[in-house]
């Protein structure tokens, strides 16, 4: 049951430790200082085969022998012992253990089945993991600090609404020590270590109806146990706790450019943006974001424009901000005139730009606090940035109070204050009224940009009827005719002009071996160009498997697409919209969602798509029919619905002009068992 | 002299102040609060009609009253009162006139001419002007914090070897606080306002000189001085006085793409990138990264790799910065085999990955010291990034130490240091010894981007000689046979197929007129085709003015290439190559280098464009002549020594296969007098 593990995990009322030092500078002493430090109130039973005392508390030779009701095992042991102290707490049925120690699967196979192994008897036993790896969790209140962080060092903890879940042990003590340090505070927080058993979203899920949770943050390297996390993700924006991730893995995904099948386009990390995206997960960019974008969310839906206003008492303060903001896409707003005449009224000069400086005159609060509650009660802006400059240095009251009365009379609004000097009290009293504070330009304008990316947790569009067949022809996306040729002496019998391509399930870039020919007028030269294609295959990939050529009608249209699908092994399946020719692999410029989708959806992302410029009318071109593209994606999406396909690839397809539709000229689907089907007649 | 101008701004023997307010609270009360605070030992005459006395100090009816030498005025008063203010300093020859007050050419042209007439008198007189609309500036030692920043409320002035040049007033307290807060110290800040004389050119010129400045930091706005800015920025790189500048206007760029010509894509930030690179100075693009990055670049000289050796405590304290260090294209290196052996002999897990985890018990002095200085020894990194975690927040000193003495023991190679958790004092021990020290990850992969993105001040390469004439033609890049037809009816001479167009200066988007035809394969179809463009044309744009039309023979080639040249206000004349059809604008897919270039910068810029990937032989596509396209960059540059030309374009540019050449299709040369040439036959 959910409840008592969430009280084993963070309210535990004994806790066994394996492995505490007692010498109090040993890093392995650092669980039961930290504990009694912070006032754990419970039963700390250090497990000691030889002494009968560790730092001042009774030890006890095995966990049978501890007396009291231990809720959680803390295991800091040598890997080689790990097993046994295991054994015991399944013997006991101690509801959770959590393992420092290391050297498990994250070094290896054998390490793995190590931790596979325990994992199987900790199931026998209705016991839970944490870790291993883990570098143990922190409860504020009552308090609970459980862990071998160093910085838990610090004097007091500080308690608050946010919750940490990570996969970087030491990263939840740069969170909490950059957190403490401006007065914001933390119910929980959990290094989830490998993840053999609890992984990070049972943990959302658990956190979700923490009372003391109001939002929770995610440090994420990868995507271990993605439909629970959705599931919880879910929940969460229900309850409105907003979820914001970081996630690693930004710039590894640039590698996949070298590749070129949708899958490799996608690469992980815009796969894991699809996912989180769809999720209702916020996801931001900067390591200091993590904790400061929560109080943007908190309180909000997903925004439904993206138009910013800014005020400031320091011009160069909020140009900092602007800057980095435009770069994101986000949009600035000037007020409107009424607005702008009441702004007037309090002696501020409005003059025609999105900012409205207020000026060294503007740090009096008969200035400061009106003009943002007019801000905050406009309806011309989804957000308003406050900058405050240096007298929020030395007279934080004073700059402020303002701010938190503005906020008090108009709390729906979503407000960033950025604070230009370093000012950690007035960031404080900021983050003591549930206000969104920054204390770089930078993570302010990422906060807003993922705010303004947030949408609500995605429905799974229902396929009302799943392709009939596991093939291209039955997605119902116009293919141009299409002629399998077993030998280069079969006559083709598809239109002319026509294309030749060679079929192989071993040769991924077809060009690069010379594998292709264009625009091939007669049967005459569709025979000749078919025996040099063979040839110069048979010559660069002696060792390919070849099944015969394909031979398919040319078609002209303005402009060409790639359509691309492929079950992730994380974020499940995706469908994907890119520039065509080899747009979408030099500049990235394609749109990918988890699959299937609507055809709003698919609008959306033919929208996104820089490369359609042209198709949309850019310098008066002639207009596509990118309406038939997006109806094409949502057809394609519907293959979510055979789990018997593995993959699929339309590129190019032909964007003919507007209401001519769109026709695939080469199309590849992969099934799970290998079988490959190219769209053409047998 | 310059070095009587830098003792009247940094150290004056005597101020007067016009405007100091007698209420301590007031900020025109500041400058005088803060110069005694901060111990300023010389005379401070209040120039008051009326009181007697200011704050305690003697005050006079007007500067001839006021006795010593009064090296520097500060004013204060109303706009309107400003000028007689200003005469009276001129009268007495007051070497620096610092004006506060606002109101002047930043508010239009009344402004304008007030701030112009200021100016005129000031040289007539032999006096220089540091604003108006300057926020002060502020020494150290001696201590003259001669400003109205309320960051000076400060108990201790930071001293230190960083001077700042800012065109935000209020960003020079946010710089001051921030860098006090942590540890580094500066020599002078300077708030230049509107420059209307003193500009930042000329101050980094005086810094240069400065034994107490060892780096000069730049907020900027704007290029007002570019060519006064540029000698200083290379006095500064020859003194081994690194220049970095946080400069805005990113996200305004991308606003210019809607615009084709040259002028408009380059857009005014990517002009001013190509300015500042060409300088030698590094730019920044997060805000703390101003005062961060100094410390890596000082003493220093621009590295010749970009690999990066990253040493940890904390895994994911590392991997925060390795994520935005691959997006900015930085290469983290694994340790070489006999690099990783003397790690294990120090007991670490050197496991195949490009990151160096010493885990918890790398806190270990005798682990961490030795492993940094072996990597600061090693030839196999050009920089190292050494990640500390939460030891560095409750024991500063044994966390840096071992950083400090490896230092010491091996000064040469660049550093950069992360402290994960908030932990100003080992900041601060990490900047009292010049090791450059980052709080977030952002900001340290940010600096170290702009580190290896750092070149030497350019030589504008001699042009040997000038193109004989302003034209196309006279450039030396083969074009394509084109022909100016005055009527449709006249007869094309030039080889078929054509395309033909529409010549007006007054329309820069031909094809959304309907004003080019492409393929024309006979004189008949030219005839037609040349009738039917100008009809289009005048029904469209019936007030343009027709200078005729231009056939032209089309050229097959591998790609396409646009080349730009254009001089800029700011940053002077600049050419441009980029990806052809509309992929320069649509991806911004081009390089920009200040005008000319060599053909070994051309060759770096067409190895910059993206675009020209399958010219590269990418996918195994036939290679164009990348190298001809480099020399047309090159000669097209020469553009620079003709001073009669305004701007030009050739686009597009055919590009054909490895050594057969490029040739321009349509191409445009405008003179400042706005005569235009098409590189057509008469």
């Amino acid at each position: 049951m959910s409840s008592s593990l969430f009280r084993a995990l963070f309210a535990p009322r004994g806790i066994a430790l394996y492995g505490a030092s007692g010498d109090a500078a040993k890093n392995t002493a650092r669980p039961q200082r930290y504990l009694r430090k912070h006032g754990y109130a419970g039963t700390i039973a250090p497990i000691n085969r030889t002494r009968r005392e560790v730092l001042g508390e009774t030890a006890y030779p095995n966990l049978a022998a501890a007396p009291g009701e231990i809720d959680q095992a803390f295991i800091m042991v040598p890997p080689e012992d790990v097993p046994e102290a295991c054994d015991e707490c399944f013997a006991r049925r101690v509801p959770v253990v959590t393992i420092f120690t290391d050297g498990f699967g994250e070094t290896g196979e054998a390490g793995r089945k190590v931790e596979d192994a325990l994992v199987t008897k900790a199931r026998a036993a209705g016991v839970r993991l944490l870790g291993p790896n883990s570098i143990g969790l922190v409860s504020t209140s009552p308090a609970t600090a459980l862990t071998v962080n160093a910085s838990l060092e610090l004097e007091r903890l500080p308690v608050g609404p946010l919750a940490v879940v990570s996969q970087s042990g030491s990263l939840i003590g740069a969170l909490l020590s950059r957190g403490a340090a401006r007065g914001i505070g933390f119910s929980r927080l959990v290094s989830v270590g490998n993840e053999a058993d609890l992984a990070v979203g049972e943990l959302v899920d658990l956190l979700v109806d923490d009372a003391q949770t109001k939002a929770v943050l995610l440090f994420l390297e990868t995507l271990r146990d993605p439909e629970r996390l959705a599931r919880a993700a879910r929940r969460a924006f229900e309850a409105g706790k907003p979820v914001i991730a970081y996630k690693l893995g930004r710039s590894s995904a640039g590698e996949a450019l070298a590749r070129t099948h949708t899958g490799a386009i996608a690469g992980d990390d815009r796969a894991a943006d699809a996912f989180l995206a769809a999720c209702g997960i916020l996801r931001v960019r900067t390591f200091e974001a993590l904790i400061e974008a929560a109080f943007l969310a908190r309180g909000q839906r997903p925004p439904r424009g993206k138009r910013v206003a800014m005020m400031t008492t320091t011009g160069g303060g909020a140009a900092v901000i602007a800057d980095p903001l435009g770069t994101n896409g986000v949009e600035l707003v000037a007020p409107p005139p009424q607005l702008a005449a009441q702004c007037r009224a309090l002696g501020v000069r409005v003059v025609d730009s999105p900012l409205i400086d207020l000026t060294l005159a503007g740090t009096r609060a008969s200035v400061y606090g009106p003009v943002l509650e007019a801000l905050l009660a406009s309806d011309h802006c989804d957000a308003v940035v406050a900058a405050v400059g240096s007298s929020a240095q030395f007279h934080p009251g004073l700059a402020i109070e303002p701010i938190l009365a503005a906020r008090r009379a108009h709390p729906a609004k979503a407000l960033a204050v950025f604070v230009a000097p370093e000012a950690p009290a007035s960031l404080a009293l900021l983050a003591q009224a549930g206000i969104a504070a920054f204390r770089t330009p930078e993570a302010c304008a990422d906060a807003l940009a993922a705010f303004f990316a947030w949408r609500a947790p995605r429905e799974r569009p229902r396929v009302d009827s799943a392709p009939a067949a596991p093939s291209i022809a039955a997605l119902g996306i116009p293919q141009a005719p299409a002629q399998r040729l077993r030998t280069p002496e079969e006559a083709v019998t598809v239109p002319f002009p026509v294309a030749i391509k060679i079929d192989s399930p071993d040769i991924e870039h077809k060009t690069e071996v010379g594998g292709v020919e264009l625009g091939l007028r007669d049967p005459h030269e569709a025979a000749a160009a078919a025996k040099r294609i063979l040839e110069r295959v048979r010559a660069a990939r002696p060792q390919a498997r070849i099944d015969g050529l394909v031979a398919s009608s040319m078609q002209a249209g303005l402009g060409e697409a790639i359509l691309g699908y492929r079950v992730d092994a994380q974020a499940g399946p995706l469908v994907l919209v890119g520039a065509g020719g080899t747009l979408a692999e030099l500049y990235r410029d394609f749109a990918l969602r988890l699959a299937p989708v609507t055809l709003e959806e698919a609008r959306e992302m033919v929208a996104e798509v820089r490369g359609f410029a042209p198709l949309r009318g850019y310098r008066n071109a002639p207009r596509g029919d990118l309406e038939a593209l997006a109806r094409a994606v949502a057809a394609f999406s519907r293959l979510a619905a055979r789990p018997d396909v593995a993959e699929a690839e339309i590129n190019p397809l032909i964007v003919k002009a507007e209401g001519a539709g769109v026709i695939g000229v080469d199309s590849l689907l992969v099934l799970r068992d290998g079988a490959r089907d190219h769209g053409a007649a047998a």
